[in-house]
Formats: structure tokens, C-alpha cells, sequence
């Protein structure tokens, strides 16, 4: 397990660092963006899809595929790898984040947290335990302890609470793994605490694990806040472990973070907002289904080298579109993938070129970040629309 | 346009036989199955998709394109080809049979169908020479006249009055279309009849057409019928020219209807059965949401060497259309459309090896079709499932 991680190359004037990471189901070079296929599947695509996008490493998540399929269906097919036909490195999380989020929860103690399969309706009763044998079941090359996430807002108290319970948690999800060709990784938690985030590194990297999320991030919270935790807390952590980011995946929190010196990112916001057209650019976040489109001969970004683009009109991605064709979420999710994956490829080179603080700053410069009321407000009409279990992520 | 159509091979048992279709886009070999792209696009797959399917020829539909985005908007972009990035041959239909079927229409005399959008209600005139110019406009490479169709079951005056008048708006077609790149077909049509369809084939022939349609038929009317009326039909066209048969494409229709000598098909059950979940085999049509499904490991038909049936269980298709994953759709299309071609692949080098009556009773006694009632019920939630304008094929 020591050879997990390896740092090549650190940039002199930011937290930024390309790495590769190491697993039984080959390499990815870090920093690195992975999509998230929830119920064993990203959204609209194929493996050989996201190979030829170029990505390297894929996010499930335990919660989903303990309640639907069940991991004795997954096992006996040769676990998710072979389940969902993906030989490459993956990652899942405990369930923890979902059983908190999906607003199902009945009671949490010290013990574990009982919840309401939003599927249906039946009652579960998660423990690090059980949390860890899933994900052992299951098989993915990187586990996560479970761990309790209060949303964004709640009282230091409540924050405390749920943080010092994410530890004892952690501990027991570290003595009851054994399956040592998996990675299981600590997260630290804290909310916006400088002081209870400094807590948590300690508490967590106490306990010597292979690599460390960052937890409790990216729930809503000003971005700025975002990136001063990130700030405070990032530098603490063992600069020769991997470092993960939860739940980050714009464009410009990429970058951003990316100089503050995490790894690994995980979301599912590239491909839901594909589903619902709209589509990154190198200068913002295009609604496909606007009427300028309805002509526009050239591509939805002309710079962009994926299939999409090679191949289509903006005018016809409209048409998909506004007709709601199958095939319109397919090749927008193509776009937005790949529109990430490359933007991780670009920053990986200027770090080794030793251009990233250009790269950041020219980036940053160009690219409009979409408001924060209607990212609000984009994300308040997703949760509604979201159908019993039907769309995850 | 003499060279549009060469027949290489005929069976000496049957009425079946091998040729050649060659348009400005490209040479397809027949029997040939056309899958259905209403919209501008086959549900779910990509025209790279197509083309790795062993798909040599798509049908198009006039009347979605000219209602939505517009054939000027097609036009602009390239016409049909460009529009959907589809460079292989292409037919289009007239609008006929949506006008005739999609229930909005207003009003028929000799001059034109006044019809209603079903999109937004608006009224509009189809007349054959607007017919010709929409499909000139779109730039398929087979293109159709315009035609009445009424349901089955209709009185045999009512048939006759709808032919007489298909017989008039065929002429009109012919006169109108200038664009000689672009074949041209005539319809025959005349119902169950086989008085009519004899007359219907003599007025048509009359008209020396480069390739003759069956129209009127697979309209729910019992499958001895359909084949009775071929056998009535087929002898009396022209051998030399290209057959088509409008709306086919199931498995033992596809057999049946090549023994009776038809070189090309065109039919959206394929597509619209695989997103219901219905999966062709090499003995049924299996409904993949059942939960005999749940644990298979071995894929939907182990015979079938498509991308879904070589990389992924039973189970895990069984799983993503319980939990509606996207991926589910285009997996499923993936294996029937491919299905499909490959039948039509083993029934060509069967008619070339001289043993396609052989494969043809193989095939029929190991197939067993759906239940006709099964098939009417399907066919019927379908149609009411259907949005406005949201899932035309």
C-alpha cells in the first residue's frame, strides 16, 4: 500500500502537484476528475465511452448498489468491476453522504444510523461495520469510512458532534477492514472550522490512513469559504498521501483547487448538467436549448476535441434537445466529460511545464463562473425533479 | 438511375434474393433493414454506433423534420446528411402515413391533407408537390411520393378511394421532382385486396418508378394477410427494381417477407422494443425486466455478437432498466438493431449459398413470435404513452 501515490512534480508558486496513483486496476495520473456512475453506471455511457474520453477512474456508491441490485448480486458477478464491465481503478463512497443527504434518515447514535431505503421504504441500519463489508463486497480499489454529514449551515455544535462521531466511526471502519489490496481512505470532516478541521487532521491522520478526504465540502457554502477551508486545512495533511476533494467538479473549483493541492475530485454536476443542456465552454456554461442556438452551425465549443464536437452542429444538440431525443443527453454528457477531463489534462502539463499559476490565472480570467443564485436555483429544480430513486446523481 | 439497382442472386426455392442498392452516399447490400430515425436520429445511437452495427441505410421522416427544426434550418446545415452527421444512403418518407395516422388530420380532398401540428397545432397543407419539395429540400437519397393511408379494417370502397387518390398524388410526384439525383419510389397500395393491388401495381408500374413501396400494410391487420396480399403483389412488379415493404421489422416477418421477395424494410420496432425492454433472441422476444434476469450472469442472447451481449450480464441490463439508468436504452437498442442487421446478414449469404429455405423453416421453427394479443396490447400502451411530439418512432 506504500506505493499507492506518488508525487513527480510540486508547482513552486501554488499548492498544485501532479502525481499518479497506483491501484490493482492500473494508474491515473493526478490530478485527476472522476465521474460518478451511482447505481453502477454514468450516466448515458459506456466503459468504452469513458475510456475514449479519457477518463481514468470512476466513482460509485455503496448506498445505491447495497439497495438495488444488493451486493450478493454483485459479488456473484464478479464484483462491481465485472458487474458494470469498468477494468479500470475505482472508487466508492460508504453511503455515508446519502443516507445523510437523501433525507431518509430515522435516528443516528455512535452505533450506526438507521434509515429508510428511499427505494422502498424498507429500514437499514448502517454501521462502519457494514459500511466497510459493502464496499469489501463490492470490491472497488478505494473505499471510504463512513462517516456522518450534517449539511451546511448547522451549528458548530451539531458540526462538532457529527465530526467527532466521523471519527470514532473512522476508527472502526480501519479495524474492521481487512482486505488489503483495497485502499481505505480517512475523511476529514469539521465544517468550516478552521479549528475543528485542525481537530479533525489530527484525529484522522492519527489513525494512518493511505489517503484523506476532505468531507463536508461543497454543500452549498460560498465558494470562498470553500477554498479558505481547503486553505487552512490542506497544508496539514501529509504531503506524500493523496489527497480528495468530495463532491467538486466546476470548471473553476477545479482550477482552484487544484492550487490548493487536492488530487482527486469526485462529481456527478458535469453529467447532470449535461442531462439538462447545459454544456461547459472555455468561457462559461451554455444552455443548448437557448433559441441562439437554433442555427449555429458551428459546434457548442469549437475548441473541444470530443466526439460531440467533431461531429455536431450546436443547431443539432438544440434539435436533440428541444425534442428530447435519447440521444441528445448522451452526446451532451460526452461534451461535459470530456470538456473536464481535458481541463484536468491541461493542468496536469502547465504543472509539469511549470506554467500552472499562468494556466490558473488565464483560466480564471476567461471563464465566467455561472451566478450563485442560479446555481441555487439550477440545483433546487434538479432535487425536485429527482423521482424515487430514479436519478441519483 | 439505371444503375440504382442490381439483383445478384435469386433463390430458386423461393422469391427471395440478393442485390445491390447503390446511391450517391453509398452501396448497401439487400435485403436490407432500414432502422427508423423519425427526428433526424435513431433513439439512442449515434450514426458511429450505426455504422459498427453493420447499419447500411437509415429512413428518415419528412414530416417530423419539416415540422421540427425545419427543412430550412436542415437546409443551412448541410441537408439531412449533414444535419445528423449521417453519410451512408438515407431515405425519406412523404409525411403521408404520419399525417394519415397521428390523428390531427383535417381534411383530404384530391388537392392535398390539411393537418395539424402536433407539436404546436398549426395548420398546414401537404400537398404532393410540397411532398417532393420538403424531401428535395432534406436531400435523402431515396425519396417517397405522397400517399393516403387509411387504417386497416377500412371498407373496401374507402380503400379504393384512398388508392385512387395515392394514384394521383404518385403522378403529381413524379412531375414535380426535378432533383435526379435523388430516387424517387411509387407506392402501391389497394389494402387486403388482391383486385386492388393488381390494379394499384398497373397503375403505379405505369408511372416506371426506379423503386415500387408497399404501402397499407403491417397495419395491425393478421400476419397471414400481410403475407397473402406479398404473395399477391410481389410476382406482378418488375424484377428488376428495388421492393420495399413499409413498416416491417420483426424477426419472422423479416423471414417471411424475403421468402415473398422484398429487398428493403423499414420499421421503428426494433427501437422502440429495446427501450421497452424487449430484447430479441434467437428463440423469443424476452422481456428483460423480469426477474428471471435478476442474477443471470450470461448476457441477454449469447448467440448475438453485439457490444451489449460481449460485455455485460443479463443482470446488470435487468438492473439498469429497473433503475431507468439511460445507459439501459442504448444498451438494449444496441442489441436489437444489431439483432436485426445480423438476421438480414444470415438470410443474404443463405440466399448466396443457396439455403435460404433451409434457414428460413430453421429460423421460423425455432423462433417463436409474440402472441398477437400480446402484440396488439404492447402496441397500444405505446401509443399512449406517447407525449406530444416527444417519441414519434
Amino acid at each position: 500500500m506504500s506505493h499507492l501515490f506518488r508525487v513527480t512534480k510540486t508547482c513552486a508558486a501554488t499548492g498544485a502537484r501532479v502525481g499518479a496513483l497506483t491501484t490493482a486496476h492500473g494508474s491515473v495520473q493526478t490530478p485527476v476528475f472522476m465521474p460518478v456512475g451511482s447505481q453502477g453506471t454514468v450516466k448515458a455511457l459506456t466503459p468504452e465511452d469513458l475510456r475514449s474520453l479519457g477518463v481514468g477512474m470512476v466513482l460509485s456508491n455503496a448506498y445505491h448498489l447495497y439497495l438495488r441490485p444488493g451486493t450478493d448480486i454483485i459479488t456473484r458477478l464478479g464484483g462491481l468491476h465485472g458487474f458494470m464491465s469498468w477494468d479500470g481503478p475505482l472508487v466508492t463512497d460508504s453511503g455515508g453522504f446519502q443516507v445523510f443527504s437523501l433525507g431518509h434518515l430515522r435516528r443516528v447514535s455512535d452505533e450506526g444510523a438507521l434509515f429508510r431505503s428511499h427505494i422502498d421504504g424498507s429500514e437499514h441500519f448502517l454501521t462502519p461495520e457494514l459500511a466497510i463489508r459493502i464496499q469489501e463486497e463490492l470490491g472497488a480499489d478505494i473505499i471510504m469510512v463512513l462517516d456522518e454529514c450534517p449539511p451546511y449551515g448547522e451549528s458548530l455544535d451539531v458540526i462538532r458532534r457529527a465530526m467527532n462521531r466521523s471519527h470514532l466511526w473512522a476508527e472502526r471502519c480501519r479495524r474492521a477492514h481487512g482486505e488489503q489490496s483495497q485502499a481505505l481512505f480517512g475523511i476529514v470532516h469539521g465544517g468550516t472550522s478552521p479549528e475543528l478541521r485542525r481537530q479533525s487532521v489530527e484525529v484522522v491522520t492519527g489513525m494512518d490512513f493511505v489517503g484523506y478526504a476532505i468531507g463536508g465540502l461543497s454543500l452549498g457554502e460560498p465558494k470562498e469559504l470553500t477554498y479558505s477551508v481547503l486553505g487552512e486545512t490542506l497544508p496539514l495533511l501529509p504531503a506524500e498521501r493523496p489527497r480528495y476533494l468530495m463532491g467538486v467538479g466546476s470548471p473553476e473549483d477545479l482550477v482552484e483547487c487544484v492550487a490548493h493541492g487536492v488530487d482527486m475530485f469526485d462529481s456527478a454536476l458535469p453529467t447532470r448538467l449535461a442531462r439538462n443542456g447545459a454544456l461547459f465552454s472555455e468561457h462559461r456554461r451554455l444552455s443548448i436549448t437557448n433559441a441562439r442556438f437554433r442555427q449555429q452551425r458551428d459546434p457548442v465549443d469549437p475548441t473541444c476535441d470530443c466526439y460531440t464536437c467533431r461531429h455536431f452542429s450546436a443547431a443539432y444538440l438544440h434539435h436533440l434537445f428541444k425534442t428530447r431525443e435519447l440521444l441528445a443527453y448522451r452526446l451532451a454528457t460526452i461534451h461535459n466529460v470530456r470538456f473536464t477531463v481535458r481541463l484536468m489534462e491541461r493542468i496536469r502539463q502547465s504543472i509539469l511545464d511549470g506554467g500552472f499559476e499562468d494556466f490558473r490565472k488565464a483560466f480564471l480570467e476567461r471563464y465566467k463562473p455561472t451566478d450563485a443564485d442560479v446555481r441555487a436555483e439550477q440545483k433546487q429544480k434538479w432535487l425536485d425533479s429527482r423521482g424515487a430513486g430514479t436519478s441519483p446523481d
